[in-house]
């Protein structure tokens, strides 16, 4: 019977794997990669297939999803085969779609959890995770203007929560959303809103490269870090809500937030 | 120059840590292990201190929250100490807090980031992550009677979102809160409550085991989940919120729901 083991990458490189998703990697007949539906900056293909004892076949977007991920089901259907996704699997609805066709061919599916840069950004923000919600992606402005974004926001700071949102990146054009282009966009949803949500004075946290050995966390107000020098993709943004004392702390001590956001403290 | 890494254990089993978190293990000066703030069923430290070629020092919840760490930033004035943590460090706000004493006093401190149960209980329900309004932890019921949980489930549910809840454990006493506990103590709360969002006929998700060989994730009513047998712990829930119909799809054939359930895609 068949069977197509999901393996997590986890982020940023090709150290990110678990010792357990190795093994699936090692014990596979095959092994699939998808390698466009986040950025794995320094990922190198070569030594993962080296420190796996083989090659790895890349499957496309059109692969996974026009063609509802026909060469990865034909593999899976007398043996083990693995997949390789960034981040933790099942987080991109594409693979929750190949899941279900793989199931309803017979084909047993498993998981092997990678670290996601949900958890991963709520982690380095300082912020409570529990105190969250809804998360958004911002688009590219030029493609799909979208006031989503300024909605969720609007919504979760009538509720107290923060906001984290992911900014979209097209890894086949390797293009990535910068919180400057992000803040941007939204200063300019805020001109035709105008519910005072995204301001000069507003506070925000901007993430980029979770998961490296350099990660950068900036806390400060939109009129400073939308000038700020993020450095290499990929970039996150998180709006703060209310702030438990703890968490002005941990802005101020580990993101080098002002002081007088103590202030905010509710 | 000291220097702290917090490196994430991920889920499960001592086969969860990244390529990287075993590596950062390797070359430490010393390592200190952390396994009160999350249920690692399958966890040996004795395996694990094979693969670094060192032996862990682990330490308490009354070391880490009462003495504030002292042990860990003691050993880390003068070279590079790994705290090794269930799941994704920074999620439990005690690294949090030992992250900035850390830095306070000097002390650089790096991120190994490991998978999260947030992340595979989301992706293993099948339904989009970001849909998820507000997480929360449902406690044990003779301990702190709190409505927080029906509250954010009320809120979640006022707009559209899946609320993930996350059941409460008491590692030291070996106690684990189960579906079965946590969906009758939201049953008495219903009961004073009476705004009909946990009833006999609400469609909620369990899940057992995330990130193990065998976790159990099942979909159905309440009625129905309660008396579920979900094995061994840990459990976690999932009240979905509105359906995609893709959302309906998976979670009927990934986690048996019953077909009917269709009737709610919006």
């Amino acid at each position: 019977m068949g069977q197509i083991v999901f393996v997590g990458l986890g982020l940023h490189d090709d150290l990110g794997i678990s010792l357990r998703g190795l093994e699936e990697t090692r014990t596979a007949k095959r092994v699939f990669i998808e390698l466009y539906t986040s950025l794995l900056p320094d990922f190198s293909k070569k030594h993962l297939e080296r420190a796996a004892g083989k090659e790895f076949r890349e499957v496309s977007r059109k692969e996974l999803e026009e063609e509802n991920g026909k060469v990865v089901l034909d593999a899976a259907k007398d043996g083990k085969v693995v997949l390789l996704v960034p981040g933790d699997p099942l987080i991109a609805t594409t693979h929750v779609a190949l899941r279900i066709e793989a199931e309803k061919h017979g084909i047993r599916t498993h998981i092997v959890h990678g670290s996601s840069v949900l958890s991963a950004v709520m982690g380095l923000s300082g912020l409570h995770n529990y105190k969250f919600g809804k998360s958004v992606t911002i688009p590219f402005p030029d493609e799909t203007p979208s006031q989503t974004p300024y909605e969720v926001l609007v919504q979760n700071r009538k509720l107290g929560l923060h906001t984290l949102c992911l900014l979209d990146i097209k890894a086949e054009q390797k293009r990535y959303l910068s919180v400057h282009e992000a803040l941007s966009s939204l200063l300019e949803i805020e001109k035709n809103r105008k519910m005072r949500k995204v301001m000069p004075e507003t506070l925000v946290v901007g993430i980029s490269r979770a998961g490296s050995n350099n990660p950068m966390v900036k806390a400060g107000y939109v009129r400073d870090l939308i000038n700020y020098d993020f450095g290499e993709p990929p970039h996150s943004i998180v709006f703060p809500g209310k702030l438990h004392f703890m968490e002005a702390e941990a802005l101020i001590v580990l993101a080098g937030a002002p002081e007088r956001i103590r202030r905010m403290v509710k």
